[in-house]
């Protein structure tokens, strides 16, 4: 049945390509994707497969239920664009000026639109279930994974499986890796306020500069003596704001910065740490400060049954031809939140562009990917959510 | 002859009221100050007395000469206004939108022409010359000192003294002092070149911030361990400014800042220290530099032996209450070149208007000052004149 | 056959426990255990296994042929104990005044004495041929491994395991890691050289105090800027030595460190980083310094293979409860040379003394094992080393 | 009579130098002055002349009255020596192995004694008393001003006058100053305690030598940011010291370290301003500290009037040949507690040993004087005591 299937895939490509040049074209910003969403749930809607709209937003979840017995698998894309301006010179470049899929969520929604019509093709033959979560608004905080969450998207699902196609690494490659895959991202805003004055007179201030100044320095101590060495972790000022006169001394300064995690303990550490080293230094100058911590998404972090078992899999897609174990990205992925609650992996499907050397970036204006890496991205989606029907998941599923 | 003058400048009290309202009324910025010169020297022309526009710019030097043989003493008084717009209410308020004498200089220059015009009536009787320099320019480096001297203006000149009307300090106070009493100025510029990158990987950057912070830290060694305790020194940095989005590393930052010295040996240290500190700090990040130190004025250091010699005069005019020495003020003035050629002093003339407990302060948009005050410059300014002829210059004045 | 030796390791427990008491009892300090080397020579030429002494050193190595063809495994225990004086109440307590095995090698010997006896009696049946490896001088630097490598201990070998018996983890245990295990530890001493004075004129001195507070602060960044946030390093300044009268300032200043790295690049990189640090911040201050960075043993970095091959093993053996990955131990090993040559894997065996709740840690004076480890030890290394004949090393193990 | 008076201490010159070389073999370290104090004694007892013994401990003050009306002018000599080894080779070393005077005390003993006896002598012709303050004590703190002062050797003092015979300075200049002329010199002591640990380990410890650094940098800004550009201060952390293994992280580090001010405003605020930047740091790292802030001296701060009286009589002192105006030294003295009670004023009388280019300096166990610096000592002092009877003291005595 897995060779049909997979033949099947192959037989649907052209289609996967239809759908995601349409919505190439056809681009919508996070949380305004409606029509995106109309899009998804009409396909479902005509192949007469289960599907509910609005779920958590502008989410869709549809559910494949196959004719044996068996566990819910569920497998997540996203469909969000970007307001970045298409720069490509390509026949199916974006129609709407300023925003545009440089992320290639448009390809993650093919893949799974075409996945699920192959599987409910094949569904008498099936174990257990298939739920297909579309996900809106995966680019802007707080995203849409924790409403679709909250309004019932993972009910009754024993696993979830999600894929990134990624343009940077070359088509035919996976990558996975157990535990932290991408990390936390939060964002942090200090402003000392010192008290200002006559540049010729130190004594009758407060140095807001200087104050900053120290605190920058004293902050470094917490990655360098205050985290575990095995624990990554950044602590970045990324904008540091004390605009005067010269001969003035500042009143105030703006420091802005972003913490990186893979831990929640070390982020939660890190978050009153800094508040603590701020404290501290505006004691020591007489001055104070005001401090918010704003969290992104948490890190995702890999089950390592559920990513060893796809790594296993992944081997077995003919076109893949490497399978390697990824150091951890340091971007955010709202993918985080399906961990959290049920067991599953999230990993990377080379995407790079047939005859390039070095493939534009994600988020880049020109920005694309090789469509065949969708045609992976489903072989490899499908293989690992048949598969985990035989998965003892009680106990490793190496042995 | 001491006492007539004196008397004879207090009958003239109401023409230097009406010379200093008619100033007030018609400011002119510096560098444009036209028809104020025009003013000047009409003055003098009405009085015969010799007169020379147009010295090193809009400069005005008019010179009396004395029956009897004796030294040359010079008076300065500067003309220049200030870019700032007249809040206050009053029938002399400035008629320039935008343009007002908000540090007394309208008050020097009516003192100094009304001296002047009684020196001339009695100059049969008098010793010595007197060169009454206008200058131009004050408010503004490089300022008007500079060029009148290259003009000419301090030739034959011995001695000058010149007086700064001090609003904040009560009518009736006269402050001197020996040696440095004004600082010179200096700014400097420093921009921190690293490499930017995401916030996120700050190993594949050199973090200007970081950079910058540390050389704010390091920067405040060189008053603290590098400057001798007995000198007075001031390392302000008003300026820090590297904005940037928070999760991105900062590619470059900028500081500005000031220096206050008293001392030229001190302020050259201090010019070559920053730049120690600025190179060694981005030599240990890998990171490159600009630096721009642009002197100001000088510090004005008063002679010693006029000084006291100003002291005792100013004891001896009838209105002055209180003697006293001041602090060193940290503010600049191009006063400071006139002593680097010839011995004399600069001292500060109370003049806080009456009845209020708190003046505005010098350059404040309704700033004024007690007229009186004045005629009390006048006259420790002609009494230092006249009484100058006695002093043997070659022994200490005070013997 | 693999039943029996398992059975044949247990039937010589009682003499695994004399010879490790024997060693415990007489322990020699690194490069000096020439009598432990004997007896360890010995015991294989009473066996009549081809054995060869002063291999590197005091390196004893000893060879068995198995009857059919395989691979060749070398297994490895190191001999040399430590300069503590044992505290132990028990009968086989060190005789040894000041010198005692309170770090288990004595337990390691045992071990790969008893399993080599066991498949000498067993090596007709055996596939493959296994070399036993006692490396002297583990604790000290340079070590034992790296002379006894260039002495051809590794020749012929396709893959080597070694373990550490664990006093803190509980017996029943065993810890293996993917990768670095154990850190490269190294040592840095950095002299500051400023110019000392009177404390009263710092504008004379080049405060060495200052400077090395400083370099302290900026090696900080190291750290937390330089080193990519997925590596793992530690960078510590352990001793800050300037030490004068309360009224002198600081001639030079002198800091001892230790660097922890698990990756050859990140530790040159550090290496080079602390010199670029120390001179920027001494170019600051026009002072000079020396910097020594002296390296220890490099980090142990298990391989891939072999290591998830190992732990599969150790699954297998019946007394171990728990198979788990470890997180780094800061630590170093000289077994990282062996694997810098050949693959293979090293991992710890969990050896808590029965009925205490906390053991005493390696190298106290009160430190022992539990010697029910011992068995574990040798059961695991021995199916590791069987087992390891039918690998098909060109591709995954776990295939 | 003045003259007279001048004439009669130069035929007493050679009695000073028996006087002060008696002493000079015979010095006693400070509170331990017994036999010196026995020695001055006798000699006025010897005269006749009112004297009291045990004065705020070992202490000596003679009274002489003179015939006429007028003030009571106090001198002081200090008399107590050092515990250094003399290394001169001259017939009048000191005769105490480690006991020297190397700081010229009995210098300014043989100074007050002999001119003690010459106004004596001539006590009939006088105006006014005559207070001589022989104090014990000066080279350790608390010193022996206080007690005595406690002790009334003030008591009906109009004004003081002392000197220090200075070697560094050529004989015959004498230099005053104005205002501060020697420091207040204290101590303080910072031990910070955080929490030591392995030096792999950082997250698990408090690093003592990182908050200790941070600590030194962060007290820079006291003297660059926190005190008045006009007053001079000095904060010099001469001793840090965390003494660990290189593996090791500090469990506590220990900063000792001296103040020097001439203000006392200024001195407490430091004393504050310490606390808190240590506080504050501490903060930053959830460490905590001890520290304790012992006042020496407070700074000799000179009458304006005296002083300028002092200078214009050493003017007038025939083997004076310069009279400058002195920098302030950041030594302590505890004239300084006179100077508190009463006007007067302390000067350097230059006493460079003839032929001699370097002179060695004060506290050098080679340490010696040009004896003719007494008699300009006791010239300059007879001269400003005698002289002080004519001043008015209510204006300024220069009028």
């Amino acid at each position: 049945m897995y060779n049909r299937i997979l033949e099947s895939l192959e037989n649907h490509y052209e289609e996967m390509v239809e759908i995601r040049r349409y919505l190439h074209q056809h681009p919508e910003l996070s949380f305004k994707e409606v029509q995106t969403a109309n899009y998804i749930k009409s396909f479902y809607e005509k192949l007469g497969v289960e599907v509910r709209g609005n779920v958590g937003g502008n989410g869709v979840v549809a559910k494949i239920y196959g004719g044996k017995p068996g566990k819910t698998v569920a497998l997540r894309a996203d469909f969000d664009a970007l307001p970045i301006h298409d720069q490509k010179d390509v026949p199916y470049k974006s129609l709407v000026p300023g925003v545009m899929h440089a992320c290639g969520h448009d390809g993650h929604t093919a893949t799974l639109l075409v996945l699920a019509k192959v599987l409910h093709e094949n569904r008498e033959e099936l174990e257990g279930n298939y739920v297909m979560i579309h996900q809106h608004a995966e680019e802007y905080a707080p995203g849409g994974a924790v409403s679709m969450i909250q309004d019932g998207c993972l009910n009754g699902v024993d696993v979830i499986f999600g894929t990134h196609l990624w343009a940077t690494e070359p088509t035919g490659k996976i990558q996975y890796r157990v535990g932290p895959i991408m990390a936390a991202s939060d964002r942090f805003v200090i402003k000392i306020q010192g008290r200002g004055g006559h540049g010729a007179a130190p004594h009758t201030t407060k140095d807001s500069i200087v104050i900053a100044s120290q605190l920058v320095m004293n902050l470094q101590q917490i990655v360098s003596r205050r985290v575990n060495p095995i624990d990554s972790a950044v602590v970045t000022v990324g904008s540091f704001v004390a605009d005067n006169a010269f001969n003035v001394i500042a009143d105030s300064a703006k420091l802005i910065g972003t913490v990186r995690t893979f831990n929640e303990k070390v982020r939660s550490d890190i978050e009153a740490e800094i508040e603590k080293v701020t404290k501290g230094t505006c004691y020591s100058s007489d001055s104070s400060y005001e401090y918010t911590f704003e969290r992104g998404y948490p890190a995702v972090v890999n089950h390592k049954e559920e990513t060893d078992f796809l790594a296993q899999i992944a081997e077995s897609v003919p076109e893949v031809t490497t399978v390697e174990e990824t150091e951890p990205h340091m971007g955010g992925e709202d993918f985080a939140y399906y961990l959290q609650k049920v067991p599953g992996t999230f990993f990377f499907t080379g995407a790079k562009p047939q005859g390039v050397e070095t493939a534009y970036p994600h988020h880049h204006p020109k920005f694309d990917i090789n469509e065949k890496a969708m045609l992976i991205a489903a072989k490899t989606l499908g293989l690992a959510a048949l598969n985990y029907q035989k998965v003892n998941t009680n106990s490793n599923v190496l042995v």
